[in-house]
């Protein structure tokens, strides 16, 4: 039986121009949705806050497709199985996938993946296991590849990716640099995750700092602000240094994208720069789940979350997320 | 006994603002040099003109160095053994190094490679077997890797390592477009040396030549040129796309670099953009010898040479180089 319920929705109610604001979005109750054969209904728990749904909002969006206005905005979400017409899920089932800004949704079981809860709480399955810090896990670990005492400089650094990356770089044996912005994000990345140091990009001794942290030059740039930051540190990279761009946040509310740097160091240093898709590595998430859950018994890899309760407050809490306003993975409780 | 003879060098007189001009170099009488332990004399016969030496002759070249005013320009040339201070070699062995613009050239003899001028006439040992081909060799095999079927475009298609470059896609099974200026160097491209296509970046319907030859898009660049051509090339790339920086010699008459293109595709195609230096892998020049000897004794692989005599036109043989002025491999025959 079909549970008796409004499906509250946030959907994009236009697009944004530059940082987004609580009202270029509308939360209103949709349809409750019926689940075919092949599908389940989810009741939505968590849902999560990612700088990557900000790109699909504007119009010309080439990343995954413009979110359509008046659509709920498709992103990433944790709930758990109310009906099932499909054997692979059993309503109980706590599962993950994209299940949009909604609390309801109907979903192909294919698409989704089971979660254990007795395995870590509801929200580390966000945060610690979730696919920022899988994003992180690929883009080292496929791309990047620090080796021991190499430098890794990760920007974002107190974002659900970057603390994550970090924190891998760290348990790969290489050393590694946070840039953040504020003095306090920079303290909690290096005291609470380890980052063997973290400097601040507010700062207008920034390019001081950086050289200071890099004395070795840079090794692998995990990048997810792109603009000037990029630039600094690609200034500083070593002969065959690679450029993990994993995000460019920084342009995300721009309505053109910012010519990269000359590619001329990438000749004369044999550089890389190389983007990827977490999504080619899904079927890797597995293996994934199973290295994090070892980290974490071992003291070396955590996670930390900004929880906001009720769906009526994703708007601002997306909009706090794009602009840095909280340390971790950002995510809304329904 | 060494042989008695003037040195004749052709020696950086001041950097050259823009393209070079003849009387940015003086042709002049240097010491003979003379071998210590370990060194050999080298009778120089002939010079190697490459546009990656542009960069070099600038101020502020951070590309293995910047060439000194007053010093012969550091090329790479073939000649023949004089007088021998070292096991490695004996008088009249042919050899190949960084010789420089001049006629007498004395080297460590561990940094110089031996040809046999039995395998191939001595001028295709700097064209077909040269630093030019294998540059090509090691970009698309080891950095853009082209599969089966795939689309390779290559700019400056009609130079030294573009020739080499587009036949060696075409040899890994992937379809190869040139980019090259004007019509008889397109037509030269694709009727005498095998391109699928060749598109003429002069002509006012560049870009829709560009669709035309590349119907499914692009999956590697061999980006020899840089600037509005690597853009043009790069907005077409396909998903898991391969751009492979070999040279940007569009920009080196230049005084600054340009800025690239914006690196957001790298994201949401997952691109790879890569630089690599061909010193790097010399250690499998003997393997890129015998491989490119043995596709061309089947037809498939071959160069052109243009040939400029005597050493006091090097100058301007360099500038009509870096122009473009003729297909294949640019030389001087002293």
């Amino acid at each position: 039986m079909l549970p008796i319920a409004a499906n509250l929705q946030v959907r994009l109610r236009r697009r944004p121009t530059g940082p987004p604001k609580a009202d270029d979005f509308e939360c209103a109750a949709g349809p409750m949705p019926s689940p075919r054969s092949g599908e389940v209904l989810v009741k939505v728990l968590y849902l999560s806050l990612d700088p990557a749904l900000r790109p699909r909002m504007n119009m010309l969006s080439d990343y995954a497709g413009a979110v359509a206005i008046g659509d709920p905005v498709p992103s990433p979400a944790l709930g758990v199985v109310e009906a099932s017409r499909s054997p692979l899920f059993a309503p109980g089932d706590h599962v993950f996938g994209f299940l949009g800004w909604q609390s309801f949704a109907v979903a192909d079981a294919r698409s989704l993946r089971l979660i254990d809860p007795s395995r870590a709480p509801l929200p580390k399955w966000m945060s610690l296991l979730g696919l920022s810090s899988f994003t992180a896990w690929v883009g080292l670990t496929e791309i990047g590849k620090p080796q021991a005492g190499e430098t890794v400089v990760v920007s974002a650094a107190s974002g659900a990716t970057g603390l994550a990356a970090g924190q891998i770089a760290h348990i790969m044996g290489a050393r590694c640099v946070g840039i953040a912005g504020g003095h306090d994000k920079c303290r909690t990345v290096v005291e609470e995750f380890g980052f063997d140091a973290c400097v601040d990009y507010k700062a207008p001794t920034f390019l001081d700092q950086l050289d200071a942290a890099c004395p070795d030059g840079v090794d692998v740039d995990f990048e997810n602000v792109g603009g000037d930051i990029l630039r600094s540190v690609f200034q500083r990279m070593n002969p065959r240094g690679r450029v993990v761009i994993c995000g460019l946040v920084s342009e995300y509310n721009g309505d053109t994208w910012r010519d990269g740097p000359s590619l001329w160091p990438t000749v004369y240093k044999a550089l890389r720069i190389e983007g990827f898709r977490a999504s080619t590595y899904f079927d890797r998430l597995p293996q994934f789940v199973d290295q994090a859950l070892t980290w974490a018994a071992d003291g070396r890899f955590r996670h930390v979350e900004h929880i906001t309760r009720g769906i009526e407050s994703t708007p601002q809490a997306f909009a706090d997320m794009l602009a840095g306003r909280h340390c971790g993975k950002a995510m809304v409780q329904i």
